[in-house]
């Protein structure tokens, strides 16, 4: 890949927005490409990307869950069974009606249109998500008590015609996983449901980094065709909230949609209950929005693609000999103890440009080596998020991995803290206005439950409510009345600006 | 997952084609789907998908490649702008041309269509391969020849709207690797083709148990836009031949229809040379065709999502006990050493019906375990391919492994057996039109060089040349004349049916 371009770097106070991209287009994570809204992920976030799901992918086998691939297509017919669905989902849908070129006859050689006499029957829709099409295979599959449960999970893309767009947080196209699972009892739906919330929550702080507050959503903000949705929430360094994950119980709408119906032990005849829940790659905007500095990219260690870069500093041919022997030898050292490690030998490029590439990169840990440490039997070790001490070669098989470790540890606790200063509890409606005015954040309010307060709040403020936190998350004392209208609370809620 | 049903699978020998669809459906690997001509590829399938996605991804990752994502949809004039590209896919291409539903107000509650209000300016085509998008990012990131040579690999689907379909051999979306390339020089992307075409031959070979001839397409049969097709072909039991992968030399085609240019080292300014190579889901019907037999799925070792099922057999509570128990500690000491272990412990099945289920899905090993196997210290081992055997349980850590390991070499060496047994050599026309018309198999013979005999030889035989064989595969004494027309040959040719 071509070194990136010595162009600066918004700084976030400046613009958080040209900054979040100037990171990204840096780091050559991803880029725009000529279809709008579509990006492609490069390299770089694309490794993170498989790294991402590799750890998920083994939370999911390690609680039951299989892999399995459905159809990119839905005909049109499917969306609509299920009411709410179809309404949720029918403006913002790429729909397949043709399937062959043909040349237009005008506007030069190679000028083409859809062949008219290849219209579709019906027309497909390309997948925004895939309750329809798998519950449709599920009612064939599944007969009897002793098919149930079934846990599957599938990673594809989907695509929602989004109208603004913005790298990895919201794009036409996307990658994501989307598990679908039926069971026998409306509980071990429930429990499925929340299960899978814990295991993104898990996978969110100890591989992310990123804290996160888990709830329930009302139901102005559910998924088009669920009973209940639970969500994740983290905050982001502008104050706004990013929504990180769904967990869907969706009750029996679409086993009754699609008939999906089992024998029960006793003989009867039940639909299936059903979940639904996904996490995609947007999960990769909102750590870089979490950790991410002036400097470029900050990647937490475990999901960080190189993990050490070491650079090696000298000027004659004869220093070149021996620093490179050593950096060669602790790059396989240190590739032995599974370490990710890149030894960045670009005779062309000095050490400083070099320093300024890889943090842009979000490498986290750099090794310098030159002919003094070459003699003392040392590396210096620059920490990405700062400071900077020697490291004598024979500890380094065990300090690489225990500094990693540290500055995994560290980020989670950083944004964590960052999260409780910008959060504010048992606030009163003037309070909220002026906190949502001024810096924003974590708002935690009584709420009467009503959606009338919910569009008021929405159109005063640009605040919603991200979620009904769960019980962990709650003050200690819970409100009594809604912040806004006065009236009785029914729940806590919390409410932010969101992406 | 629900056990399969007791239906029968149809011997190879009665219907091959329906032989098949009956393995698939048996063990489980894929479905049809309610989207013509697209499948459901159920969790066994996905799996071993998995497995070859894994050892393929860490060649290429090997040979210098890394991954990166691109977008589904390419504007349609994209596509137009290579002129024999075009032609090649024009029609097959599925065309998104709407982005909203709305409701008809006729056909019911839920009847909706799309709305005539929301059609694109510029239809997107959903991509049957991405050489057009990829590179046209190619021309954003390559300037010079440091940017050179730029190896990128991409797991995605893709879609041809095919007419005629079948499970996993020809599906209207298929999942699949495209590997895009860009060299500074003719002779370096000759040889990446070239090299890309050894890792796809010892894939197949090592993993899959699946020999290949390797060679050159006729221009009859290279892909649209390349200058020179390598492929692999791969022989099935019933005499076809399956083409099981491509490598592309594209030439400066694409490059000169994206303007993919770069600064040479003097300051002159280039054109690149391209590559493109893939290898689809197909191969997973190929490898179904090469080993599997009445009993339904062979499952070569390596890639069997499970390797070895152990059926503990017992009567009493007491036996089942100690039965239980030691199957237990069996399965335990064999994950340990890496093998992909299952314990079939479900009560409700007998043994014989637990057999016959792990033998349709080609499970390579089956531990049986009673109350004399606990008593004598041991379990029968019985192979998939065949011969049972007691085996010592302070052996079954070395033996399995052994035993998987023979297993993967005799399957390669079986079918490369039945291939040879299936292939002739030198053959006049006359012969060539019997073994054709009889057994079929790979007809190698001289070739003329003109499309002319090549449509003759197709119209009459339903053959066509699936290579221009490597030096390696040809035969010992080079043909004099096309076995067709008598004309001096150019160069021997290998025909065959094919998928």
């Amino acid at each position: 890949m071509p070194p990136p371009k010595a162009q600066k770097i918004t700084p976030r106070a400046r613009d958080f927005s040209e900054w979040y991209t100037d990171v990204i287009q840096q780091a050559e994570l991803a880029d725009h490409s000529p279809v709008r809204g579509c990006m492609v992920i490069r390299p770089l976030g694309y490794r993170m990307w498989e790294l991402m799901q590799g750890a998920l992918d083994a939370m999911f086998k390690a609680t039951g869950h299989e892999n399995a691939y459905f159809p990119l297509f839905i005909p049109q017919s499917f969306l609509a069974r299920e009411a709410e669905h179809v309404e949720g989902f029918a403006k913002e849908v790429a729909i397949v009606t043709h399937t062959r070129l043909r040349a237009t006859g005008k506007g030069g050689a190679g000028a083409v249109e859809p062949d008219p006499s290849s219209a579709l029957e019906e027309p497909l829709v390309v997948r925004p998500t895939s309750e329809t099409i798998i519950y449709a295979m599920f009612a064939k599959w599944i007969q009897s008590y002793r098919d149930l449960p079934l846990l599957l999970n599938q990673w594809c893309n989907v695509v929602r015609w989004e109208f603004r767009t913005r790298l990895f947080l919201r794009t036409t196209e996307f990658l994501w996983q989307e598990g679908h699972t039926a069971h026998a009892t409306e509980a071990e739906a429930e429990a499925e449901a929340r299960q899978i919330l814990g295991v993104y929550r898990r996978f969110q702080e100890e591989w992310m980094a990123m804290p996160v507050l888990t709830g329930l959503k009302t139901p102005s903000e559910k998924f088009a065709g669920a009973l209940r949705t639970y969500a994740l929430e983290a905050l982001m360094q502008d104050n706004k909230s990013i929504q990180s994950g769904t967990s869907h119980n969706l009750g029996q709408n679409f086993a009754k949609a699609f008939n999906v119906q089992y024998q029960t032990a006793a003989g009867g005849l039940e639909h299936v209950w059903n979940t639904s829940w996904g996490v995609s790659t947007r999960l990769i905007g909102g750590l870089i929005m979490t950790h991410s500095d002036d400097n470029g990219l900050v990647a937490p260690p475990r999901l960080a693609p190189i993990q050490v870069v070491i650079v090696p500093i000298y000027k004659t041919d004869d220093e070149q000999r021996g620093v490179l022997q050593a950096a060669e030898k602790v790059r396989g050292d240190l590739e032995k103890t599974g370490v990710r490690v890149k030894l960045d030998g670009r005779p062309e490029l000095k050490p400083g440009a070099k320093y300024f590439e890889w943090e842009a990169r979000g490498v986290p840990l750099r090794l310098e080596i030159g002919p003094r440490d070459v003699a003392a039997g040392q590396v210096t070790m620059a920490r990405r998020t700062g400071g900077k001490a020697p490291v004598r070669l024979d500890d380094l098989a065990a300090k690489v991995p225990e500094a990693l470790a540290e500055m995994q540890g560290a980020l989670l606790q950083a944004a964590r803290e960052r999260r409780e200063q910008h959060s504010i509890r048992g606030v009163t409606k003037q309070e909220f206005i002026d906190f949502m005015k001024a810096q924003g954040g974590f708002a935690y309010g009584g709420f009467c439950g009503s959606a009338e307060c919910e569009a008021e709040i929405k159109d005063a403020t640009a605040a919603t409510i991200r979620v009904l936190p769960d019980p962990e998350f709650r003050s200690p004392e819970a409100p009594k009345t809604c912040m806004w209208c006065g009236k009785p609370s029914v729940a806590e809620a919390v409410w932010a600006q969101a992406y």
